[in-house]
């Protein structure tokens, strides 16, 4: 009986030999990555001998401990688009044909320019968004159904409700999308986040198509917007095709039992770490369904690259934000941005680098000389600047600013400058999906939030904002994470309050929107705050006073963040103020007198450019 | 009438024309800083001619718009020690003679070996160590007179009483002096501290006299310990004779009305800071009653080197602290520091850079890559660990160390140590005597301050304690300065209380002692600790687990700052344990069987040698 069993099974094998998986699925003419490593995942694929037609120059061939798997370098240097098919042959088995395309690449593909501080972010995330298409709140090939009552559960929302929605998102102000992950998650639960991706060339069905995420960016380029990918190198979810079929031991990090990152990223620099703990923060999980990618591994390290580069061309991206970004091997990680940036010399990718200082953080960034202190160099262009958030979310709260509360924390931030390569590549931010909502944190104090804006329009760096609080929405991070991942007003047919419109807001939502949208649109065309000089002033009395500055503008920024009424003398003020003697607020378009004093109100900014 | 009072203030001058100050007072021959530009001061005197016997070449004659100063420099290169004589000749005035002395130096004094992580420093007042002379409690030329009663004032404290208890220093383990300053300073009030120099060639004769520094000094080195001259740089006292008649008006740091410095260092590296933040930084007043020194003045900058270069020939110093060392010029500094470790290569200077971060401090250790972003090099070998400091005085009140507090901090603070370019010449520090004492922080809990004392005595660089700590003394910042600079109990004559002795100290200073000084003591032969490396783990559970380690010996410090008895496995720690399988503690001489598990009680460490 036992024998008639394995007959069986093999009978079955036989007959069901076929190619499962081609990853990437097709690849372009004309790259910098023109060696492409095709993996290949079929029953006992690794036996078989594979050719390639239209001399297509195979020049290398992988196998692993896992016979379901054969990993094909083809040589596309100097290739033409075309298709073609690889031909695999094993003697007693079927052969096996698959079918390959070289595409064209779209033009200028490789010079695109990524997101830059002319850009302003809007950071959202898909199923809380707006559910354009309620066909696919629920699919037949994954697991998590549509239930909008549970808070961790899918709510509905997808691609189609951002594109039904860009021209809100324009509105703002915005000029660039940061979505969270769309590819496929198929975990049971909280799939919503969709940070456990389970198949890295597809978008989920829930969210759409590939076709679909391709149209975004097209309708977003079509609005001179742009679109970052929310992309993730330091795990996948433990529902992962490969996952369940491991092509090698060690394509992830394993222990022998399950072991969590320490979280201390500073052990890559500490030169007094131990080894174990060193281990653990790297290749330590990050939860127990999100196996950690290991990134020493050259197999696993090129599917990544290769992953990445596809999406760019593919979706004819402008930037990724790369999720935890330092809890991969530091080698490999580096490796990865390095051959982005080689391909897209003008591709900006922004690292979720989440350190307790400006020297930790400046460590990452590209051609860091902190970093060079220990030989490390992660290539990666843009950090995010997580000691603002904490002071943005702190700050507004202090009455007395003493030595460093207050107006203080700015002022400390940016005296630091020094440390980054290129201070004026940081994602600046008051909050994201991670945090507490800035409304929650300041109860709504409007005041309070417009100054937190006005921060974020005017310093150097690029605003990121997170959907929803441009108009009040609060979302208290202790009561977990749904709280501050709610569904935005209006994405869901029959929303009562549809904060999308004009007509749809509320009067408090319009206060929130009306002055969001009006700082961010007169920011666009700001060249003095995009890629201007910044000149500060030591904040006196909880009072910040800075400039920024160009050949052609000049915007005195003033921000009274104590509870009293302020009269500024200006006269401190001569070495930017120059021959100026007045100054226009960009939100209440009023004209105020510089040459001697300016008052401001109580909690107040004053945003001035200068004639 | 006011003629003749003209007239006879006329007279009167030619009568007295002499000189009055001369300095340096000597030099040495076969000094690197050979070319000696000698300070004539007296009346009128850049009117005169002058030259000099023995063909002592001059090179340079410098006059400045104070026609009392002349400032003269000799070529002293290949001169030999010798005696000669100034002349000064005008046509109508009477000719002035000024002897002068080029003096042999000590044997090897350019090779003198400053202090280093194998010492402990022992910081003092010498106005509240010990009265060792009652004689110059009060003197005729210093206005500020004995007063004991007055907890500001002066107590009478000298350096005749720091030598006769330099056995005392010894015993506790600390092989190095620094003492607050010494030099005169005639200030009114507050005289005590001495920060307010008025005469920085001259001992305060209420401490003693130059030949009685020099003489604590021989002491010192009897004793095989080191003396270290705390030096400031950044201001003068206003009573000091040059203020007084100042030589220029750039001498000093000058404003339209008293501008007091915003203590905003960080303006040095800052690529946003504006100009007059920078200016009122650096060459703001400390307070009213110092003038600040002007390094970019080079006969100013030139003074300072040459005052500090006589004082290290003269007194045979082993380092300097150098107060307020960026509030300076930070060229000028830099330069002076330069000028001191080029006479003296092996010497140690540890400059007081109170900074927020281990960037902003790292940026001001010599050779700092830092620093190096902005082209800046301090040259200072050594700075004072703050960051440290701050976590020592925080960490052991909390219980529950969460992600950064508790042992978390003294974790994070040493992750950073690949900032500093010399981790190991980093003074550690728990209190000072511009801050809180550590048993005042810690309500005198003896488990606390084992803990701060452990670290202290344990981690890279040179410990220092600050006098009477080590016998429990507390004393609350909060209520003024006085209270942190406490007479020494057995200082003075009648005191009920001599902690100077065994016999003397009370039940619980005797605990203080005897930990303290065994502790220390220890660590005297511990070149494991001296230079070893360190290798620390993530504190868990409010436990902390470091080794510092050589090819010779192996330390284990152990230190559970949570309120419960923790029992740690050490089965993580095996990369250092290696085959080691008992460790000796320090202070019970206990043996602790380390295979499998150590047990500690609540708020306790153990440091163990291991075998």
């Amino acid at each position: 009986m036992k024998k008639l069993i394995v007959f069986l099974l093999f009978m079955t094998s036989i007959a069901n030999a076929q190619i499962e998986k081609v990853e990437p699925p097709f690849w372009y003419a004309g790259m910098q990555h023109s060696a492409v490593q095709i993996l290949f995942y079929g029953k006992d694929i690794n036996q078989y001998q594979v050719s390639a037609s239209n001399n297509i120059a195979i020049s290398d061939i992988k196998k692993t401990e896992n016979p379901n798997y054969l990993f094909v370098t083809i040589d596309t240097k100097q290739v033409a688009a075309t298709d073609f098919v690889f031909t695999f042959k094993q003697k007693g088995k079927k052969t096996l044909q698959q079918p390959y395309s070289l595409k064209n690449r779209k033009a200028q593909s490789a010079e695109r320019k990524g997101f830059d501080s002319s850009d302003v972010m809007y950071l959202l995330m898909p199923d809380r968004f707006a559910n354009g298409n309620k066909n696919n709140d629920s699919t037949s090939d994954t697991k998590e159904k549509y239930n909008r009552d549970l808070p961790g559960g899918r709510h509905g929302g997808d691609i189609e409700g951002i594109i039904k929605n860009l021209d809100y998102i324009a509105a703002i102000g915005a000029t660039t999308v940061w979505s969270t992950p769309l590819c496929e998650d198929n975990d049971a639960k909280f799939s919503y986040h969709t940070y456990g991706q389970s198949d890295v060339y597809k978008i989920d069905p829930r969210y759409g198509t590939n076709q679909d995420y391709a149209r975004l960016a097209a309708e977003l380029h079509k609005r001179k917007m742009k679109l970052v990918m929310d992309y993730v190198t330091n795990h996948w979810g433990i529902e992962h095709w490969m996952i369940k079929d491991l092509p090698t031991k060690d394509w992830i990090n394993q222990f022998e039992k399950y072991t969590q990152t320490n979280h201390k990223r500073t052990v890559i620099h500490d030169i007094n770490a131990s080894e174990i703990d060193k281990k653990v923060a790297i290749d330590g999980w990050f939860v127990p369904s999100m196996p950690d990618l290991n990134l020493k591994n050259p197999l696993t390290l090129n599917y990544l690259i290769q992953n990445a580069i596809w999406w760019i061309e593919f979706a004819d991206l402008d930037g990724f934000r790369v999720d935890t970004y330092n809890y991969s091997d530091p080698a490999g990680i580096a490796t990865w941005t390095k051959a982005i940036t080689n391909e897209y010399p003008n591709f900006n990718i922004v690292g979720e680098v989440w350190m307790q200082s400006q020297a930790q953080m400046a460590f990452w960034q590209k051609d860091s000389k902190v970093a060079a202190i220990q030989n490390y160099n992660s290539n990666l262009p843009s950090v995010m600047d997580f000691t603002l958030y904490e002071a943005t979310t702190k700050a507004f709260n202090e009455e007395d600013a003493g030595w460093d509360k207050g107006m203080m924390r700015f002022y400390d931030n940016f005296a630091n400058d020094f440390l980054y390569p290129n201070p004026n590549n940081i994602l600046v931010f008051a909050e994201n999906h991670d945090t507490n909502r800035i409304n929650e944190t300041y109860k709504n104090d409007l005041g309070k939030y417009k100054m937190a804006m006005s921060i974020l329009a005017t310093v150097r760096g690029i605003p990121q904002i997170y959907y929803g609080s441009e108009i009040g929405m609060a979302g208290n991070k202790d009561k977990g994470d749904a709280a501050i991942r709610q569904d935005f007003p209006g994405g869901w047919e029959g929303d009562t309050n549809n904060a999308f419109t004009n007509s749809g807001r509320t009067a408090e939502q319009k206060q929130y929107f009306d002055f969001t949208s009006k700082l961010f649109n007169w920011r666009k065309s700001k060249s003095a705050i995009h890629t201007g000089n910044m000149t500060h002033y030591i904040p006196e009395n909880n009072v910040y006073v800075y400039f920024r500055y160009n050949a052609d503008d000049t915007v005195m920024v003033i921000m009274n963040n104590s509870n009293d009424k302020k009269t500024v003398a200006t006269d401190r003020f001569k070495e930017n103020i120059k021959n100026f003697t007045s100054g226009r607020e960009v939100i209440s378009e009023q004209i105020f007198d510089i040459t001697k004093e300016v008052t401001l109100e109580p909690k107040s900014v004053l945003i001035l450019e200068l004639n």
